[in-house]
């Protein structure tokens, strides 16, 4: 039996992780389970899959949450600090963090600290302070095991293989909605078109973040972190079909992909069995339905996140930090109407020119850098000046 | 320092795994080389290579190579029974085996009997008598690291993989010359045309199993004992490009594959560094020149080799070896233009219904029935009755 806590439970990532759980009766059992707001689900969740303990992050639905559970044998917690508690309680084994944004650094960090090994879903948190994290997981001898699709296939290929052998791996882009659309296509877009992601059912955040390619910048930072490599090493392929999730090359010529159908349990699945494989019965690719798997060069000219990505990561220190902060900022306005879809990378890049550039690899530095560049980015969004 | 011997040094996988060897100085040193007839080459690798020992198999040219190489410190033999001394020659490590046909059965088993690590480029070892080679594999310790590129690929994709984790396996197939091409269009052709393998050059036995796809059904027997599966979880699917070298499929329904350009140095190269991966200077797949890839079914009416083959696995017993030994007597008839391409598969059947099946595993049965069945193909096609 394994112990989970799942944190961002009523997201998309975390509700398709306790299909997966209820779905392996016996394997696994929820020790805790935390939400930003969504109070009716995560009660639902908890009567459910009866965790130890649960967190709702929003102070004014405590009430609400506490007399639901009333008489259960579970522990009711709100804030935000609650999140590193939940983080870090003694009974589980794996913590899987699916979050979304920057905020999930602390409670990250509390649960290596607590020993406890990380399912990864909250990107944001390895582009923030991948130095920082991968080397608390080291010290403390905790797996980092990816939930992204990309970075699982990464992971999955490189089980039995030493890492030193990588000479570069490619990321797989499906290319989002607008996969071919030029920039004059673009300005007039919305949140509606942005939400239609051709292959991937996933939360409002990463699929605006895959139609404006930030998603694959985030993730090459995201790359570069959990498995070792220089920035060089790393490529972006589009592929539409979303059925090869990503691939490595290495030191010999050989190369490996990992693949099968989009489908975000499949990730899920792995990563709490892992290190072992655990039949599932998801619907199996095949290559009848699949004939023909196309690859192309990304349209770096109209999708400019991406340079801003692998340009933040070149230069290191807090910049990556920038870059994400300023896009939760611009998303969250491209999702209330209050920017255009191409704006957002002119506001991001602002962030980068105009921010504090500061080398050191701290925490402190890094919070700070997430506090100043949201104050900074919310102030050009809403004066529009970018 | 690993030290091997190679038994077919002079044919296509022989010679590029002596190019293997002399782009790695350092690494290998070679300890045996035989050839069954070309003693100008095999004198010319032994000049080069200073191995402990040669073997010619043509007696007639034995006076030839030893007095090439007098005075040197090499053991110069004659003979098929001397290629079970070079198999097990005390001073190497690994017995890289590229002879052709069910001729490599008793210089493996030596090899393995001596405690010899295998890397099988002869596949007729296994599809002959798997059984038997596996298990005494198993009781002396013994790695046997496949060197066709198919397997070689499953082999890379089940690194650090628990095999009972295995849902199915996919060898891809080019399609060979012929891909597309309907019976009465075969019915024409002759050596010359089947000769032409639109990617990959080897030699001519294995040239013309790919255009029969006999080589595929070969494969899908040496998978099943290299893999240890059941016949229902091998699958073959035609790949044009040749770039997927093919795939597993996981219980959990995640699948990986192992790519790059079709060259068998990648693979030979991978069996000797194996389990290492060392550094080669081999050109390098990449997604501009390949931005497709494309399967699809193969044409079992046409190319029946195919099921034959797939239909001795399921009986079992001596019935692979049935079908091997008619195939290397048609492919040397059609070699020799005694006969049409689509008439090897009605010779192997004939010899499939006709000739005694025996399920017993025993090397005595093997033997004799490779023995019987190249008299009675040999018969059918001096007649032409099939």
């Amino acid at each position: 039996m394994k112990y989970i806590s799942i944190l961002g439970s009523t997201g998309s990532v975390g509700t398709q992780t306790l299909e997966v759980v209820a779905a392996n009766p016996g394997l696994y059992q929820v020790s805790a389970l935390t939400a930003q707001s969504n109070a009716a689900l995560l009660i639902e969740q908890a009567l459910q899959f009866k965790p130890e303990m649960v967190v709702i992050g929003d102070e004014t639905k405590y009430t609400e949450v506490k007399s639901a559970l009333l008489g259960l044998p579970i522990q009711v917690l709100s804030g935000t600090e609650a999140l590193c508690e939940a983080a870090s309680l003694a009974s589980s084994d794996i913590v899987l963090t699916a979050l979304v944004g920057s905020v999930g650094l602390k409670p990250t960090i509390a649960a290596i600290k607590a020993g406890k090994d990380i399912a990864l879903a909250n990107k944001e948190t390895l582009v923030v302070a991948g130095d920082l994290i991968t080397l608390l997981a080291k010290e403390h001898g905790v797996q980092i095991i990816p939930v992204d699709s990309e970075h699982s296939a990464i992971f999955q290929c490189l089980t039995g293989e030493r890492y030193a052998a990588i000479e570069k791996i490619y990321l797989t882009a499906s290319g989002g909605p607008f996969r071919g659309k030029d920039r004059s296509f673009l300005t007039g877009i919305g949140r509606a078109e942005a939400l239609k992601h051709p292959n991937w059912t996933m939360g409002a955040k990463i699929t605006i973040d895959s139609a404006s390619l930030m998603n694959k910048g985030l993730e090459v930072i995201e790359a570069k972190w959990l498995f070792d490599l220089e920035v060089d090493q790393i490529d972006v392929i589009v592929h539409p079909q979303s059925i090869v999730h990503s691939l490595v090359q290495f030191n010999d010529g050989s190369m490996k992909a990992q693949m099968g159908l989009p489908d975000m349990k499949l990730p899920i699945h792995y990563a709490l069995a892992y290190p072992d494989r655990i039949r599932s019965d998801f619907e199996r690719f095949n290559f009848i339905d699949h004939p023909e798997l196309t690859f192309h060069q990304p349209d770096r000219e109209t999708f400019r996140n991406l340079d801003l990505a692998f340009k933040a990561l070149r230069m290191g220190g807090n910049m990556p930090c920038i870059v994400n902060a300023a896009n939760e900022v611009v998303v969250n306005a491209f999702l209330n109407d209050k920017i255009g879809f191409l704006e957002m990378s002119d506001v991001i890049e602002r962030c980068m020119e105009e921010l504090q550039f500061d080398a050191s690899a701290s925490l402190n530095n890094y919070l700070e850098t997430d506090r100043h560049t949201r104050i900074f980015a919310g102030e050009l969004v809403t004066k529009q000046v970018y």
